[in-house]
């Protein structure tokens, strides 16, 4: 049905085998920091005009590959297209972030939840298939979800929040509501990701971008909890070929050691997170991904290859002393902004490639 | 010249000596969450005119220590009078946060930069000698100051940030000028704390509020080494007694043990931390300060005093099974919300006192 891989460095490094050089796609690389980004954008009128047109999403989903190497493609979508299709109201203000109209603030609205049609996100795996096509076996395709809580974060506030007073609120305060509300999107999240692997996509990330906002204690009864769960709902293998799940808890770094247990092949990472003692933790365990601050990409491109190359030292060369195989993936420690140069993303792929390749070499 | 202290629980929790309960302020203790505060500002007029009359300054102080039982005052204050006395020209528009007139965004405007005359902070140590001598040594009283790394933050976006962009930007393509800004602040920081000291402070606390946005090796080298700096710099002993210094880094879970290193007698703690598993990192080297989420404080009463009791379970007793003494201040993770009601700090600051006898009693 589909074209034989020809690039599977990604896939192998999220499974921890052997690779010749260090695989690299970046958060948000279908972004407005491409001029061909955003005259698709343009054509299509919205964000949501761009994510829900088949044509449009294979579009901007290749873009990024036409200019950089890059070992892996993401599904351009939004993490609020399941809340949206449970009915909350997505919309996006022009200048502003998500916005749901009806937000989840008491019981008869949290009691009154339930589990998306899988239809109404028919166009999401529409997209999956039609990128998957394009791609034609150039590199993977991955597919993606926001987690139970950061799904839960934007039902509940409403939107975007820099104090997260009302879901706390509501955790602190009516934890039963909080409950119901994760437990339901925990389904929700395992069946889209089950349909976008069905769709075609070849490994699935669970941006868990709020998680660190929550206490120790907290974050693993509230957040960790539902995504193993949906981990655990995740089918891993399609025609003998192992689907890798990747979990990205932004501000995770003090629970390392939970999340890398969850059940995941790979373990996303932002920029606080000292990569070297995060493989020496859980090397062994899981896959890397991450770790690079997106700000360097404001530096000239000699830093931009200097601070890439010092991301790949911290690692160190995946093959292990004995002989064996550790797995890291690169990427941003947070989606690229959209500020960046395209030309310096350029230089970071084109550094990460050869030192990579050097670092194998020595090892 | 001052009256003794009929309350020292906080200074020896900090210098990790025995205490009789566990003594506990709360970060922005004095705000708005108190109508007794807004009725101040009201006739202050606008948040400077707050902070830089001596007599209000005092008032607003001690507003929250007349109707809780707390153990420590803290100066009010803002972050920023460094930079402002640097002549950069702070204002506080309505409904907004901090913004600089003329933020340093050039080569020649960090040319410019130098130590403030630390006569244009004289309202800020006269408050302190006047909030001292209200006390009537009641509670000690804590100064403060941003780190230099957080300063610089301020005073290169020019007022808050979601992404840090012009700051990291200088970072990491000039950081020369960055170490220029941070030298500078560092100096002056040193000299405005033992100023604070002089004028009658009995502690001070470096709040690092965005070193936790800086990744893994710069924040060691742009925050933590300046942070370093100004403590090797502090008064710490006046007529004999201790000055505790306290270090606060937002997010600076990831780096607990360097944190400990860097010379401070407290680390303070956000409630990702888990503060059973940090004592036993630090615990014998340093005094922890934290680390209630202050959202917990919108939940029922009977749930502020569960989850304020889970904090110190997690602590422990600062009894040592050996008969020694580890040090705990409680406090939350982050400054208390506006929209906190008063009600509910008056449950926390029971619970956190009658709980800490009993872990006392029973250790």
């Amino acid at each position: 049905m589909y074209a034989p891989l020809t690039n599977d460095t990604f896939l192998r490094a999220c499974l921890r085998q052997p690779t010749t050089h260090t695989p690299v796609w970046l958060m948000r690389q279908a972004g407005r920091y491409l001029p061909e980004y955003r005259a698709t954008r343009a054509r299509a009128g919205s964000f949501m005009g761009l994510a829900t047109n088949v044509d449009y999403a294979t579009e901007v989903t290749l873009q990024p590959l036409e200019r950089y190497p890059l070992d892996a493609a993401i599904l351009f979508s939004d993490i609020l297209t399941v809340p949206d299709a449970m009915g909350l109201g997505l919309s996006f203000a022009a200048g502003e972030g998500p916005r749901f109209e009806r937000a989840l603030r008491d019981e008869a609205a949290v009691a009154a939840l339930a589990e998306p049609d899988l239809d109404k996100l028919r166009y999401v795996f529409d997209a999956v298939t039609s990128i998957r096509r394009a791609l034609a076996g150039r590199v993977p395709l991955i597919g993606f979800s926001g987690s139970p809580w950061t799904l839960a974060c934007y039902m509940v506030e409403g939107g975007g929040s820099d104090d997260y007073r009302q879901v706390k609120t509501m955790l602190y305060a009516r934890p039963d509501l909080m409950h119901r509300i994760l437990d339901i999107n925990a389904r929700a999240v395992a069946s889209y990701l089950n349909a976008q692997v069905a769709a075609g996509a070849q490994a699935v990330m669970i941006f868990d971008s709020w998680g660190g906002v929550l206490a120790d204690g907290a974050f693993q009864r509230f957040s960790l909890d539902y995504t193993r769960r949906v981990v655990a709902g995740l089918r891993r293998e399609v025609d003998g070929q192992r689907i890798p799940v990747i979990v990205f808890t932004k501000g995770g770094g003090p629970w390392l050691r939970e999340i890398a247990d969850c059940g995941a092949d790979v373990v996303g990472l932002d920029w606080t997170v000292n990569l070297g003692q995060a493989r020496a933790a859980v090397g062994a365990q899981v896959a890397l991904q991450g770790n690079l601050d997106p700000n360097v990409l404001f530096a000239p491109p000699e830093t931009v290859q200097r601070e890439a190359r010092a991301v790949l030292d911290s690692f160190g060369s995946p093959r292990r002393a004995d002989g064996g195989w550790d797995g890291h993936v690169f990427n941003l420690g947070h989606g690229i902004s959209q500020f960046t140069p395209p030309e310096h993303v350029s230089a970071l792929v084109e550094a990460v490639h050869s030192h990579g390749r050097l670092q194998r070499q020595s090892a």
